[in-house]
């Protein structure tokens, strides 16, 4: 696996576009996604009980496995919009199928933005107008510029990985993602697009997806709080025209694994991992990436409650923020978590440094710890010392910054 | 009931002292409570799987429900300092009941500051010797002084209640609370001690302070954190010399309710609830008063959840720190919250202004939420429509100087 130039048209037959349709003031706001052939596809939405329009949408649609194209705008999220909110986002996939002479029931929607506004759909229209005839194979980076708002960079990323079984083959996979704030699990807030022409069956590929963002969308957090419209999209063209990959194939009437799907899976999570890094990275007034290890949990769902908590404290993100030494927040953090763990068993390090052994307090130089806080990554690592089961989480530090954002009415 | 003067020494029979003793640089940093009787006693604790030394030894002590004494120090948690933590917790309480000529298993300890510090012993000798010197029925104040951190303000309150029932009688409760920051559920990370000269029955008090909580301080948050230290305590040493309260006597054999139980446990509520308003109220860099009444829920999980959630958001906090009219922040929150319930049902008022009727946005005027918003004291009150439960949250806003005070060493 290498990563390559290029967005979510480096995969074979997409193309892309983002246009300006003023929802926004100046900003790109609308995006279109287009694959040459329908695709098989699979996405998952916001487990908030206040759903979107087009996450309604698009959640209906997508029980077929099946999508040609994705029409995104930012700067609204036609969320809290009721009947008229479910129209606007079905009128937005019919008039980009009518445009592009696809079938309607295969083509997604996604807005990001404002709750409880209903869209400008005049605009939207013109919008989607105009990027269907901008669609071009180099039309990536425009369409990760169109879903962004209060981002403050562009975040697309591509891989080429072998099949290197059953036939050799390579496959490319792409995502680009928006999200810097109410970004918490389950999903991080975003919205996520991920492109291959990788020739994949709809369970295995249903398989990986879920895989790789239980290691990723889900184990990253900015402010706990969790949108109405997250979703994270992938469309499968089967472009690249590999032997399909399974999760399992027959071999002299037996079952056996299909180790191209291990190589898939390898590279849909380094996809997803960094386009969640990278959220986390741009979360909202951040200057920090925390990245917290929790190892020898008694159960896994032990030892993500204890690395959420440590990433989503206030005071661990502050105390971060600071380049203060108060490890004593970490303890207090993970022993606020709702788990059976024994704190006199915990050793905690950060960025390696042992800050607690056995639960108490080891006599660290403050100095070393400070220089280590005042890095832009930095590493907490918790030994419960009760189990097998690990996790990694990210976070980032909280800052005046991310107050000043947010008390504006964006 | 009325609100009468004074703080925990307004109760008969109860001095206090605030000191001076070196862990703090200039402020009054140790505290001692003292009855003149053995007092009946309860106190409930954090539910950190991290508990500091004062808390491990208070919890032993108070099993036999009687103490006549509290020693306090702020500036130093005592947590995460071993076998060491305790020997010294223990020591403290030793010292006083010494000096006091009091069993020393009726001296309860406490302490709240840094984690992870030995507590310098030398200097808590000097001040408990001095404390005791200093005891008087007016050192209420200085007492409430000893046990901030970084509170703002003093935070005390007395009532008188009659006890009309059975012989009539007036009691005195009384309650001083230190906590800004760490102040989330359950308990809101704090220390927080109540006296009164009521008489009454262990059970009695035990029922009364666990309802008293419920209703206050584990209904408030800052800032999602949960501390090592919190406790609550509360001493009745009897000398009102009313009739003995109890949940239920017996009149001609038969069980009835005593109805003097209620007007303790109005009082008590009072105490309780005003305290942990004061706390929200001055929440680390806190500029406002989130009130959030949840009513129509299911189930009464699914109102406490649903009020915490929302009055925990982040950005349900900055908004209101920024007067910003976002409601969808709201109503995002709370679809966030773990519940069963259906969104198109759900009504949201802010400060009586209906932003959200069936789970839509209603057209209003920005202009006059604004006005609302920029009020010191924020109503959001969420009908559920879908059921009888219901339940009220205090929080506070989120400003940077939340951020600038913690990322200081604190």
């Amino acid at each position: 696996m290498r990563q390559i130039q290029g967005g979510i048209t480096a995969p074979e037959g997409f193309k892309a576009a983002g246009v300006h349709c003023g929802i926004k003031k100046n900003r790109p706001d609308l995006a279109l996604i287009y694959s040459e052939v329908p695709a098989v596809s699979y996405a998952m939405f916001t487990t908030n009980k206040v759903k979107a329009a087009p996450v309604q949408v698009s959640i209906r649609k997508i029980r077929k496995m099946r999508a040609q194209a994705i029409v995104v705008n930012s700067g609204n999220a036609n969320a809290c919009t009721g009947q008229r909110g479910l129209r606007d986002a079905e009128r937005m996939a019919e008039l980009a199928a009518e445009l592009l002479g696809i079938n309607k029931e295969e083509v997604l929607v996604a807005s990001t933005g404002i709750i409880g506004k209903p869209l400008p759909m005049e605009k939207i229209e013109r919008g989607i107008r105009e990027a269907v005839g901008a669609l071009s194979p180099q039309g990536a980076h425009q369409a990760a510029e169109a879903i962004l708002t209060t981002d403050r960079a562009v975040k697309e990323i591509a891989v080429e990985t072998d099949i290197p079984k059953r036939g050799k083959g390579k496959v490319r996979i792409a995502g680009m993602i928006k999200g810097s704030g109410m970004i918490s699990p389950n999903l991080a807030t975003m919205l996520c697009f991920i492109t291959t022409d990788a020739c994949i069956a709809e369970d295995a590929l249903k398989e990986a997806m879920r895989s790789a963002i239980n290691k990723s969308f889900n184990q990253i957090s900015v402010d706990g709080d969790m949108s109405t419209n997250d979703s994270v999209f992938i469309l499968a063209n089967g472009l690249a025209r590999n032997k399909r990959i399974k999760t399992w194939h027959k071999k002299k009437k037996r079952k056996i694994e299909d180790e191209n799907f291990r190589y898939f899976q390898q590279a849909l999570d380094y996809i997803c991992i960094s386009l969640a890094k990278m959220v986390v990275r741009d979360g909202e007034g951040a200057t920090k990436l925390i990245e917290v290890k929790v190892e020898g949990a008694p159960f896994p769902k032990d030892a993500r409650r204890v690395a959420k908590a440590v990433a989503n404290s206030l005071l661990v993100k502050t105390a971060i923020a600071g380049a203060s030494p108060n490890w004593g927040r970490v303890i207090a953090a993970l022993g606020a978590a709702h788990t059976k763990i024994k704190p006199h068993k915990v050793d905690v390090y950060i960025g390696g440094l042992p800050v607690v052994k056995g639960g108490e307090g080891t006599d660290i130089d403050e100095k070393s710890l400070r220089e280590i806080l005042k890095k832009d990554e930095v590493e907490i690592n918790i030994q419960l010392n009760q189990g097998d089961n690990k996790t990694t989480f990210w976070g980032c530090d909280l800052t005046e910054e991310y107050v000043g954002i947010n008390k504006r009415y964006v």
